[in-house]
């Protein structure tokens, strides 16, 4: 084979806002540039795609309802990988992102969808964390790590952040 | 040169409980697509492949004694890179991954090595921080950087994780 | 296109001591074995590339100045990403470094601009953090995402550290 590899993909799996926006502006870049972009999103990244309201009445374990408590709902209450103060940093740097006229990421995840970034949510990673389809924004595909090899095969480049 | 790279590398820093299980995820997945794979193990790590029992009678300077018994002794020790909760956290996502039939840490390292995943040792690491392989698992590969980046040449996916 | 493509790229996002001194390591190995390297710092990463003085009289607004004086003054101010323990694990660490006659992180850095390491600082990101040129050490470009996305095309391994 001697054509290009026209695809990029991304694991998003740390799910911090600044590394989760970081993953939005490479993709987007990528994806206005004409590339095949996936974004693969496992453990931690999964809270970036969920959405900000309580989802009741789901059938799921203690210990599920635990962990789904305890961690973010999307991207408006992600925590900062560094100087997050308390939920003070993520503020700043949203304050600052606006003073310089850069897209919120949730902006950001909307213009992902309308450029095509295909977004997929790890299902293993859904089980072990108990995070239900309902749970999750619209739009996205629901794979495992075979499907991601496979994109990352047809990739020039592969991230993982 | 026009044939395909066959390759896969992983560089594992972060030595994390579920750093260390995406990428045993990533490597055993690729390992059975019939991609020759290499995990290149530094810094933190390490950690990941450390026997969990005390080595005695070792050369070992006082600080590199200090290092060796605050940083944990592999897969069974090591901590969750966010909700980790005094090791609460990962307590209960060994036994959610047990709920959903998912392999231990422990036993996807024993299938990287029945796949001929090949994992390596950084030597400098392991000097800097003073670790001896006889601290570490059987059945590893002893290398530096430029036998990392070698393997990277050959390699279609390249992860830092 | 046949050629095999001879680029090295790398998204420094941490900043983080350990991350800096591994990126550094992978960095300078891949320039001797004749490969184009391309370092590209963001977020955190920048500063590993801030001078130790304080800039005055630059116009910054407070809130860039609160960032500015909280976030470390290049590489001898770097935490590590674990074990830290306000600053004597960097202390253990540089120390062990020098018993084993490893480069420290400054000489590294300079060791890669020798070997003509192009190290690009992310312009959105100075934006957005208030980090100014003068703040920063000599020898760099300024670019942005897209200038990356171009580089990392021309790249077989691509990392994100």
């Amino acid at each position: 084979m001697e054509e290009t590899k026209n695809g990029t993909t991304m694991v998003v799996f740390d799910g911090d806002l600044d590394k989760a926006i970081a993953s939005f502006i490479i993709a987007t870049g990528a994806a206005a540039m004409g590339k095949n972009v996936t974004m693969f999103f496992t453990f931690w990244g999964l809270n970036v795609l969920r959405k900000d309201n309580v989802i009741s009445g789901s059938d799921k374990t203690m210990m599920e309802k635990m962990f789904g408590k305890m961690m973010p709902r999307g991207p408006e209450k992600l925590a900062l990988s560094k100087m997050n103060f308390g939920g003070m940093g993520p503020k700043m740097m949203k304050k600052m992102m606006k003073n310089h006229n850069v897209s919120s990421l949730k902006e950001m995840i909307e213009m992902a969808q309308d450029l095509d970034v295909k977004m997929v949510a790890c299902t293993m990673s859904m089980d072990v964390m108990g995070l239900k389809e309902e749970e999750l924004i619209d739009g996205l595909d629901y794979a495992g790590v075979a499907s991601y090899l496979a994109e990352a095969e047809e990739s020039n480049i592969n991230l993982f952040i």
